[in-house]
């Protein structure tokens, strides 16, 4: 049992958005990378379509934003904080967008390629 | 095309975390009832568990909290905000908790009360 503001509970099978924003992103070596700047909801199902992860200056260009499938984030208790299985090189070469840039979250084709950059299935072939 | 900090539009099929948290909620007969508080994620499947309403002082109770299923919010472009149907009579006996109590989220009896309340089929008995 843990009530809605009680951020030192990572226990338990639901987690609020506001837990889950600003939170910090480790890659596996557990060097940290950005933090999680929001989570984009489909609005017609309630999935949680994208993590937003802020990876600013990583790749010493400013701020970027990788959407990265829900499946991709591990919370570790240890370091608390979200690991990501990702290899810098991927991450590289991986769909972003910058705060001025605008992202194509109404172009399917779009959503499709960064789920299947990182291998996973695009929620929304699957039946709900 | 909207950009992640583009509040202004709420076309499109996927909406930031941000832009759901503190947006107004009001009955069908347009009178305000409060706001959204936060969203709820199960983290397994990366849905939204739960949207909760802050209906501070519409019971004349202070602040209660109302977890509802996602499928009851619609919004309304003209109000900007989101409309629940659901009646005054109906939220008076909804389930809810206060902002020092702890709600019942690893509870999923408690879970399942909150969705037939409303009428919805739990998303978790639902294959993925």
């Amino acid at each position: 049992m843990a009530s809605l503001d009680d951020t030192t509970d990572p226990s338990g099978h639901l987690i609020a958005a506001k837990q889950v924003q600003g939170t910090t992103v480790y890659n596996t070596g557990l060097e940290k990378l950005g933090s999680v700047e929001d989570v984009m909801i489909d609005k017609a199902t309630g999935r949680i379509a994208y993590a937003i992860l802020s990876f600013g200056g990583f790749l010493g260009i400013g701020d970027r934003y990788y959407p990265l499938p829900w499946e991709k984030l591990t919370y570790n208790t240890e370091v608390g904080g979200y690991v990501v299985d990702i290899d810098r090189e991927v991450l590289e070469g991986a769909p972003s967008y910058t705060d001025e840039a605008t992202a194509g979250w109404n172009d399917e084709a779009w959503g499709r390629g960064v789920y299947t950059y990182y291998g996973v299935h695009p929620f929304w072939d699957i039946a709900p």
